[in-house]
């Protein structure tokens, strides 16, 4: 195991937080900020040290693991505390509107790496190998080692891309899974037998969201500036179809 | 390889017919009954023998693999011709009117039994081993020889039950995943790239029936008695995920 050579400020120990904590407290010193008190209790558990807002700013690595709407005003607090030269990277599933609050509310001094890592408690179950993690260099000046260290520490497949190409393809990827979870999980209790190889592939995807909470569905729905088009060519769909099935005039090309 | 000791009677060389012949001509002589072009193309390509309807009904076993809107009718035709003691089998996605119209139709001598096997031409793409048949034995005397074929010679997982039963379950498991791939492919193209595990998984669900006919998808909805039922709820979900997210009230529990 390589030794810790840096600190780690991390903020929120929520689900993902907790997923980062797992899979970077061999190679940091992580020090964690979160008010809550599941968070304190987690944090006793797994002995990850629990320190004030300015404390968990002041380290040269900064992850942020809180909720998107709580972004802005997080990135406008620990701002004066964040050191010179910081590398200060959020987490979250939407990316164009994170890159610019943290652009703006950060020094110009201090690194911005917007990322969003393409997995979460669930479908990282049982590892994070070769799984995707989506990077935005927004504002960074030595990327190779950051992706070095994901790639080959990590074991992570990295893309680099930008914030308006990435809330482009997740605003259908995340979209429509978490809206069909949504729907599937509100029609009550399904079948279990007598399945086919296509209900069960589609139960498969649902449950991996379905411990996924409401805020980060809303996030993606409501943060994402992409999910409102993708919203609509979806209801669209449904309308036609629902028309046609109601009519019942049978099959038609 | 068994010597093939029983003629068998199929009518209908579509997916699902070409599926049947695929499996079940190393075991029984096929004579197939289907007028259409395309299926006298096929049976020149793969060595199937052609006869009229009257000749394919005239086996001790017969297959109707033709769509379900045609089956009550095609019983009726067949009725005269079929023989004493023959076994006349139907493989549709609905089963309470099937096994109604094929006891109603055919003479009391001639054996019902009503089938779903629950793949298709893409699930079954690499071999049918372990995948899972319904078998409703509607008016037949002697099922153990035909599970042991279906189980020990065909290797499929036998699920003996009623058409009831069937419907209810399939009425969901397959209304919807057809369904919810009539609204995916209807959007377009839709994101390849910076894909989650949960997307990927529902992607595949979804393309295992997206080349399923547009028939087979009004047969559910239309023949299965429990199909409306699940629309129902269904669309019900759609709507208030809808009122809520136009409404944009944001999160809520």
């Amino acid at each position: 195991m390589p030794k810790k050579v840096h600190k780690l400020g991390l903020f929120g120990l929520g689900a993902f937080g907790r997923l980062i904590v797992r899979h970077l407290s061999p190679y940091f010193d992580i020090r964690a900020y979160d008010p809550s008190p599941e968070a304190r209790a987690y944090a006793k558990r797994h002995n990850v040290e629990l320190v004030s807002l300015e404390e968990a700013a002041a380290n040269k690595i900064v992850i942020l693991a809180t909720p998107i709407r709580t972004l802005k005003a997080l990135a406008e607090q620990i701002a004066p505390h964040v050191p010179l030269n910081a590398l200060v990277i959020d987490v979250g599933s939407v990316k164009v509107n994170p890159a610019q609050w943290l652009t703006d509310a950060l020094p110009k001094s201090v690194c911005v790496l917007c990322t969003h890592p393409l997995f979460g408690p669930q479908s990282a179950r049982y590892g994070i190998h070769n799984m995707e993690i989506v990077v935005c260099p927004v504002r960074v000046r030595h990327l190779p080692p950051i992706v070095k260290f994901l790639e080959k520490t990590l074991d992570l497949k990295v893309s680099v891309t930008t914030p308006e190409v990435h809330d482009r393809a997740l605003a259908a990827v995340q979209g429509l899974t978490h809206l069909i979870a949504k729907v599937l999980n509100g029609m009550g209790p399904l079948p279990t037998e007598h399945t086919t190889r296509s209900y069960d592939l589609l139960m498969q995807g649902v449950g991996l969201v379905s411990g996924d909470s409401d805020e980060l569905f809303m996030s993606i729905e409501r943060d994402n500036p992409f999910a409102a088009e993708i919203r609509k060519r979806f209801f669209h769909e449904i309308d036609s179809l629902r028309t046609r099935l109601e009519n019942g005039h049978g099959a038609k090309a």
